[in-house]
Parts: C-alpha cells; sequence; structure tokens
C-alpha cells in the first residue's frame, strides 16, 4: 500500500517544519519550495491524489482545486483565520474537512491594536516623520506641541466585540479608560461569551450599545473589530465620523472595507476627528505611494501586520500541521470550521 | 499699597489662564504674549521688582535672574517635571521656594512608554515607512514577513524603578509579561515605594537586579527609566548592548545621555539586539535628518512627546499657578522643591 501524500504549500517554520518532516516514514509530502507564493499550476499538478493539503491565505480553495486533487482528499488545512479563500460549499459536498488556527493570534492582534490606539492618539506617525524630516531642531516648545488625548478617562467603543475586542479591552483596562460599550449583531443585548470575564469582573462599566450611532456619538476610542459582511461593509463611513467626537480616534483590526476610506479621508481633512489607526484597508494590499490616506498626517497605516509575531506564526504553522496530520487520520484538530 | 508682580512666562491654557485672571484685582500680572519662548532680555527687564515668576523649561533661572528681580522675590514656579534648568543653590541662598510639577505626568509617559515597546516589538515605524513608501503591493505574504517578538511572555527589565516606571509595569501586566526586574540605585535591594501595590500583589516576580549586566543579559525588553546622573551618562553602551539577546528591544524614556547613540547604532546596525524606541536622544533637539540613528529602520525615535497629553499639559499648567499663588502667600504647595 502506498503512503497517503500530502501537499504542503509553503516551507513551515522551525517547529512545524519538524514535526511534519517526523511523519516522513508514514507519509508522501509534497512542498512548494520557494519564498514566493506557490504557483497554481504547480499546485494543481500536485495536488492529484493528495490525502491532505496545508494552505496558505494565498491559495484558492475551490472546486478546479478538489477536482484536481480527486476524491481521496480528506483534509484541507488552512494556515490562516480567516477563511475567505475556500469555498466551503465545495468542501462540504466532498466531505471534506477544514482546519484553520482562529485563536492563537489574539493576543499579537489585540498587542497592536493598543499601539495603533497609542499612534492615532500620541500622535505616533506624526512625531516621528517630522525627526527624520531634521524638523526637531525648529520644533519651539510650547505647552500644547505635539500633544494629543489622553487615554485615561475615555470611553472605548467597539464596533464587534469578540475574542480579538476583549482581549483589547483587558489590556485598556489597566490605562484607566472609564467605560466600554459595545455593538454586536444584536444591538442593545449582553454579549454572549465573556472571553475572558471582563464583563462580570471588571471595575468599570462595558455595555451593549443601541446603535452605531450610540458609538460614534459617546466614545474617544472606535475600535472596528467585526467581521466583513454585507451590513458591515462601510458600516463606518460619512454620517459615521460626522457623529464623532472632534479629540476621537478610529482603529480599524478587522477587515479594510468596514470603513469607508474616502470617507476617512475627509473626516482627517476637516478635522472631524482626531486621528486613526489602521492595520488594514479597502483594496490592500494596492495601496500606491500617492494615495490619499498616505497624505494625512494622523492616519497610521501598518501593512496588515496584526497576527505578525514570530512566536503567533510559529504557533499557527505547528497548529496547521496538526490539524493536517488530524485530519488524515479522523482525529480531533486543534480548531476544526463546521461546513 | 501696590499690588504684588508676578511674571508669567507665557500664555496658559485655559482653566490654568483663567484662575491667574481671577487674581488680577489682588496681583499685577506681567505675562510674555506670543507663541515663541520668552525673551531673555525681556525677562530680566519685567522681573524686576516681582514676588513670584512662573517659568518654562526653556527659562533659565540663576543668579542673573534672581538679581534682576530683587529680594522681595519668594517664589519660582516652574512649569515641568525636570529643574535641570534651576540652580537650586542661587534660590536656597535667597530663600526662594521652588514649585514644580513632576506627578500629572505620570499615566502620559507610562502611556508612552507602551507605545514605544510595541512599536519597537512590531516594527511599527519600520512597517508604516514601508507602506508610506508604496513597497505593500511588493510584499509578498509569507509566514515571517514582517513579524517581531511578542511581548507575552516577556522579562521586562528597568534601569531605575520610580513612579512612571512602576506605573508602565502596571500597564505591561496586563499584556502577560513574565517577569519584571529593577536596577535602583541599591542594586540587590527591594524598591523602598511600591507606588501601585505591584510588587506586593502582581501575579508575576518583580524582583531587584543585582547590576546593570544581569539587566541585559536577562531582558526581553529593556526600559530606561532612571534620572541622569554622573553614574548613568552612558550606562547603556556597547558592553550593554553585547549582552543583551538579540531580540530583545531597548527603550529610552529618561534622559537621551544614559544610552551612548553610537553604540546604539552600531549595536543595531550589527544586529545585536532587535529594535529601539526612543522618547529622547542626546543632543535632542539637535537631530538632524542626517544623523545616523534616523538611518536605522528598527529604530523609532519621537521628539520628547512623553508628557504630550493635552490633560497633561492642562494639569501641569494650573498646578504651576496653583505653586505660583500658594509661594506668594506662604501655603503649602501641590509639589515643592526642597532645596
Amino acid at each position: 500500500m502506498s503512503k497517503p501524500k500530502v501537499v504542503v504549500t509553503r516551507q513551515l517554520i522551525d517547529e512545524a517544519q519538524r514535526i511534519l518532516e517526523d511523519r516522513k516514514g508514514e507519509l508522501e509530502i509534497v512542498q512548494w519550495n520557494s519564498e514566493k507564493p506557490c504557483e497554481r499550476a504547480w499546485l494543481l499538478e500536485n495536488a492529484k491524489g493528495a490525502t491532505g493539503i496545508l494552505v496558505m491565505l494565498s491559495d484558492q480553495v475551490n472546486d478546479e482545486l478538489l477536482q484536481a486533487a480527486g476524491d481521496q482528499l480528506k483534509v484541507i488545512a488552512s494556515f490562516s483565520v480567516g477563511t475567505d479563500h475556500i469555498e466551503r460549499a465545495a468542501l462540504k459536498k466532498r466531505n471534506v474537512r477544514l482546519g484553520y488556527t482562529p485563536t492563537c493570534l489574539t493576543d499579537a492582534v489585540a498587542d497592536l491594536t493598543v499601539m495603533l490606539i497609542l499612534m492615532a492618539q500620541r500622535r505616533g506617525g506624526e512625531s516621528m516623520a517630522k525627526v527624520i524630516k531634521g524638523e526637531w531642531p525648529q520644533m519651539p516648545w510650547h505647552p500644547l506641541l505635539m500633544t494629543g488625548p489622553q487615554i485615561r478617562g475615555c470611553t472605548v467603543g467597539f464596533l464587534g466585540f469578540g475574542r480579538i475586542a476583549q482581549a483589547s479591552l483587558q489590556r485598556l483596562l489597566a490605562f484607566r479608560i472609564k467605560r466600554a460599550i459595545y455593538l454586536t449583531s444584536k444591538p442593545g443585548q449582553p454579549v454572549k461569551e465573556d472571553h475572558f470575564n471582563l464583563v462580570k469582573t471588571a471595575n468599570i462599566p462595558i455595555e451593549p450599545a443601541q446603535s452605531a450611532d450610540q458609538i460614534a456619538s459617546e466614545s474617544d476610542v472606535v475600535i472596528v473589530g467585526c467581521a466583513l459582511t454585507p451590513d458591515t461593509k462601510h458600516l463606518v463611513s460619512t454620517d459615521f465620523f460626522k457623529k464623532m467626537k472632534k479629540l476621537a480616534v478610529i482603529i480599524n483590526i478587522a477587515r479594510g472595507p468596514v470603513i469607508d476610506t474616502d470617507a476617512l479621508v475627509k473626516a482627517l481633512d476637516q478635522d472631524q476627528i482626531f486621528g486613526a489607526g489602521l492595520d488594514v484597508i479597502e483594496n490592500e494590499p494596492n495601496i500606491q505611494a500617492d494615495h490619499p490616506i498616505l497624505k494625512q498626517p494622523r492616519c497610521v497605516l501598518v501593512p496588515h501586520i496584526g497576527s505578525a509575531t514570530i512566536e503567533t506564526r510559529e504557533q499557527m504553522a505547528t497548529e496547521s500541521v496538526e490539524n493536517l496530520l488530524a485530519g488524515l487520520t479522523g482525529k480531533e484538530m486543534v480548531n476544526e470550521v463546521e461546513l
């Protein structure tokens, strides 16, 4: 009997690669061998006869790929939290299991959320740029020079209040914020999952909001942490910005299209809000140097590095391999998508 | 009898200006009236006959000024934490009291400390620069793209462990660091003032270090938070960097000369450490665009904005006025320097 074949569309990081190679005796391992994303033609060719495939965000998993693989395919293990690149229905139809890595990046993204809030309030990008341009010697000190709003005493509003939003709130409590409000798909209702027991134990009010309007008008910091759906696309647009406080900042660590970029540029231009901190943006990564958002000194934009810590990426790799192996043998995955 | 004269070397912020102007009936108030720092000649001329002077960091308080004022001078109120611009001995000799504003900026500086740590670890400056240059579209995703070390599980080492350092630690606990060590002027001895009851109550070890070497070799994050003295000048230099971990970052929120800048540039060049986050630097603000530190992508440098929040500066202004008024009437100041 021939060994089951697995296809892996990347060289993996240390520990994960080791776990995989430990199975060389029992598995035929075919692995893409370059720093560049895996080529589609290579994947379609090598998928043939595979029992499991470990894919990256950049690999489309659809009928074409599943058909190329064949009926023996048991598992797709995705090195990702998001599964937008995967046609779930196609997997379900063929009874192929789907593993992913949603939980291990919570801390890394929550950390980055705090970084972006502080940079937006404290003018991190703007003040760094002034130093780099050599303007520091010509900045005579005065009491309001480069000042921004302070996080102590802020009301923090969350659009979406899942695990990452709650982990961010957990950090913000130490900065002595005053109050948190959150909007979920069920406005006005208490959140179901209190992942870190904050709602129960925090010494500040943590309350459901009735509407996006309430989040806009009452928050000093707005954090976009919701999934992208037809309902949340451009949820934050001109109307929302008009209702925000002049000293408020907006943060997006979720998906770019929840914020209408043109409206954000206008809001910053017209000083309707104080600043913005974005890890994601519409049409990323196709943001050219002449993009209007990059002309806004009070907007910090980083290139989707929410989960980009060494520790997190190692854990994502390890969990992907574990999901792959569990899928081959019918065992329980670390995290499996219900199809 | 003529009204006592006070000289103020700045227009103050809202509330503080109001408190001052409320005293117009009882005081002769002479105030510098420009956005630029007060001119020395103006100050020397107007100080004549003053009972109190409210000064900024940019005003030298020395024999010359005190002599120009005259024997009736009772109080100098400085809008600052530092008092390097003030000759304390000259004040003591003349029995002039000195007020300052050391406590109200703790939160603002501690917040900035966390911002700088996260930016140094998560490559905040470097990744923002790539986006601004239009490089994002040409950054093909791979598992270690733009990754940095994660703060969770870190050992954080403090050089100096006063109120601001402890407030920073209070915030860092929420990020699940593993351990804190600190070096004070009494190595190996427990810190005297446990300002926020952290040493007593935190659920991680918080321990005195035996030496700067121990801080260097055991820390994943080093925070410079000590005063500048002959002992601490260039405390962080080539030897210190050589002992640091390759993935460690160094943060300076205290005084520039504690870190030897040339040694820091070398350490970054040679990948001896992962990154740096600086609010202060030797020879600030005279940092020209061609300064070698600005060529280091992993070094974030902001222009001494530690206390630059609107709330803090308002409080500093208010407290300065309160110190001034207390000095005139022999009452207790919010914060007075023991001369």
